[in-house]
């Protein structure tokens, strides 16, 4: 997408061909700071310190990071070593660990004098595919948007409101991201689009990270609290509401950032569409019932007790919001059930969120179900 | 309620019989700051500067700067003069002008020299007549409660999860809040109850305020950020949602802080019973159709780009969530439909969310709609 016009990757191999740029995440919505990652070591902390975080481009970050690892000694035990290294950053990242296997499968079977070179464009390679998914997936959803501002149009409405949750955003992928690379496209179509963009608390990852790549892209869009959705909805000023997803059951049934149910169900009872943006990959396929299957997350109370900001004198600050004595509970997803969502919208098309709607995009997981 | 063990009202006269001690409430929940009010103006500010909040806390500071304002000239427009000044400071809370009109009608019959004194005395009638509401309310509520602690109990359970949205407290009246009353009564009875805090974006009364107190009085408590609510109900930590409001229609409508309709839906979809607790005088008997007839206040956009807390040093502070050039929208309150209330717990008992409900326990109105 594009900042200050400019079309830009979150990630990207740098003007000297041998060390990669990123975004550092955790300086935004404040400051757009370029970090450069020169080894193993840079990209091991980048993705570890959450500066490059979402699951593609912690993928994309790894491949670099192999890269990046190979470029003095591109032996057997050296590619074992870069694999373990990044693959501790973030243990539960299911692409991290496909990047990681995708670029061992390609560089062992080299003799050792090509898996520098390979590797680099291996990683680049990631990068694009990535890309081009999320583009496929914002293809199937601008029809979705089209086919719905063409009723509100005719109906007099003179914009579209879409309400999305959290960052399923350009910033967690290479470009386009899911639930927005459909808004990009619109937008860039010339629809007049508007978003409602949920802050996401408790990482408020939505007030800081989609509304900042909204903005750079110039999609016009307002921040709300978390709360207000629903009001919103009553008041006939939600549309349709799309969001992102890190698992997806095999029944349809969705996992993503916590809240997310909340608004499914106020979409439901206000009959306004709720669709799910996801890459084929990550559905699980294993997993049938989301509530019972999927464990969740509880992270750190602190992301309770306290928030992150800027502080009056321009200098990043955190500051305690609950009284002493108070304790916190942070549970970071739940669980969308397949009946709240309309449509899940992949790289292959949009089908109804079950097993059949999902079997019928992915043929070849019905052979495997049935053997 | 108990601060460290000793019963404490939000409001009480101060020991030398001619001021008034309150809790400054923006302090909260990091320090507890008693301000002395020793005069109509300190009165008004007070109630401006939301240092006192929540209907009927508002409505006996009002009474007080009455009071207050007769000490050395007790004329009619001394007390017309009062009236306005107070009425000003925030001119949409109800039980603000009811409180005016209160002591106006009880202070302008009696001769100028007995006013002084009377006030006093009619401000303090005030808070007892607050306390008694409150507590019969609580009274209501724990039978609720208790019924629903026997079969929890007996399942096995070893506590009562409450969960509840804003601050319907003891800190919002003089004493027992709304909401909360039956809580603290269950706690005091001996029954392990649990409460869940909302912590109720954007101005966050609920991990400032609810926590606060309930910590003071040695309830057990955790807060959670408005998105989480709907995942513990899935997983069944949740055994009921009670919240108060700030006006119920004559059909069962509920406006309360934006977020309680999110609420009421996971609870309805979760089968678990939701309350809302309320003092007779709160209920509109003009209006029917909360969606439709009540207006709702849109607050400042900084409420929702910016948030206060404690900073590292020790000191209050405020910090910037969103990124230049990102608005934000801040509607206040939001309506949950009767539909989705399973009960209204008011001083008089406990009725169905309808106007059949309600004028079974207000029979009095159904002779006026007659009329």
């Amino acid at each position: 997408m594009r900042i200050d016009g400019v079309p830009t990757r979150t990630i990207r191999p740098a003007a000297d061909g041998r060390t990669v740029e990123i975004i550092d995440q955790t300086r935004l919505p404040h400051a757009l700071v370029w970090d450069r990652l020169t080894s193993l070591e840079e990209a091991a902390v980048a993705i570890q310190q959450m500066k490059v975080r979402g699951a593609p481009l912690i993928g994309a970050a790894a491949a670099y990071g192999v890269a990046l690892a190979l470029a003095a000694d591109a032996s057997d035990s050296r590619i074992e070593m870069a694999y373990g290294r990044l693959l501790a950053t973030r243990p539960t990242a299911v692409n991290l660990r496909w990047a990681l296997d995708e670029m061992r499968r390609a560089l062992l079977p080299l003799p050792p004098g090509e898996r520098a070179a390979a590797a680099w464009r291996r990683a680049g390679e990631i990068c694009d595919e990535d890309v081009a998914l999320n583009s496929a997936i914002g293809d199937h959803g601008l029809a979705i948007l089209r086919a719905l501002w063409e009723k509100r149009h005719a109906a007099g409405a003179e914009r579209l409101n879409v309400l999305t949750h959290c960052n399923a955003g350009w910033l967690a992928t290479v470009d386009w991201g899911t639930a927005t690379a459909a808004v990009y496209k619109a937008h860039d179509s010339g629809m007049p689009i508007h978003v409602w963009v949920d802050e996401t608390r408790p990482r408020n990852q939505g007030a800081s990270l989609t509304a900042r790549e909204l903005g750079w892209h110039g999609v016009p869009h307002t921040v709300i609290v978390d709360n207000a959705g629903g009001h919103l909805m009553q008041r006939g000023q939600v549309d349709m509401c799309i969001v992102g997803t890190d698992r997806t059951t095999a029944a349809g049934d969705v996992a993503n950032k916590i809240g997310t149910y909340l608004k499914a169900l106020a979409a439901r009872d206000n009959g306004i569409p709720f669709y799910v943006a996801l890459p084929g990959p990550s559905i699980d396929w294993t997993g049938s019932d989301g509530l019972r299957d999927i464990p969740i997350e509880e992270r750190s109370a602190a992301e309770v007790t306290h928030i992150s900001g800027l502080a009056a004198d321009g200098r990043p600050a955190k500051i305690l919001l609950t009284p002493e004595g108070s304790g916190a509970a942070n549970p970071a997803f739940d669980v969308t059930p397949a009946r709240l969502v309309t449509g899940l919208i992949t790289e292959r098309g949009v089908c109804p969120a079950s097993r059949e709607g999902l079997l019928s995009l992915y043929p070849e997981r019905r052979t495997r179900a049935a053997q």
